[in-house]
């Protein structure tokens, strides 16, 4: 379970790390598109676009059917939930860690302060 | 504005893409730790430890000090919010487009119903 997160993981992190690649998610969430679309949309080549949604769809982000000569594509299954949990836990950990610093911080002036007042 | 945050989320899920890289950002929100404790963490060389550290201090997910002969790393000052809230974005058209979905299902159903009423 643990090796099947962290493949999806590595699979969707890969595919949100290109521009275009987030601009036709955002794009499929409003509405399913044609690769021709899409690649219009997008100022790029057809097999640019094809490989963009290739990577997309290996991800479980996208999903494709092919009616007659057009291929659509629309939103896929999976909703980025272990994505968001990812970030949430790790932004959890991120600010614990500030929150330490700070108190570190704190210790540190109090102490000035006191060695301050000593001095006077 | 918009072309900066593109870079930012294109580094940033490039350097979460990796089980590895994932897993030292996790150990870096316990507590701080060299390369050389990292390395013997992940099972892996200096070389490529150094490797994958520099992807997420370009990242700006981790920064690194050297001193004396030992560098260690910690959590760098970016905390994920940008890319939570891209996450966060997609998954609300995500979870709108499904609702649609429910919507035309629902209605197609109501339709066969009533279908069904006027044969009888």
């Amino acid at each position: 379970m643990v090796q099947y997160t962290e493949t999806v993981l590595d699979a969707s992190f890969a595919a949100l790390s290109d521009a275009t690649r987030r601009g036709v998610l955002e794009q499929l969430g409003r509405a399913d598109a044609s690769i021709t679309t899409l690649a219009q949309r997008f100022h790029m080549t057809l097999t640019g676009m094809k490989k963009h949604v290739g990577v997309l769809e290996q991800a479980g982000l996208v999903s494709t059917e092919k009616i007659g000569r057009v291929r659509t594509c629309k939103l896929g299954l999976r909703g980025l939930e272990e994505e968001a949990a990812w970030i949430e836990k790790h932004r959890r950990l991120w600010a614990a860690r500030f929150d330490e610093l700070d108190i570190v911080v704190e210790e540190l002036k109090q102490r000035e302060k006191a060695n301050g007042r000593k001095k006077r």
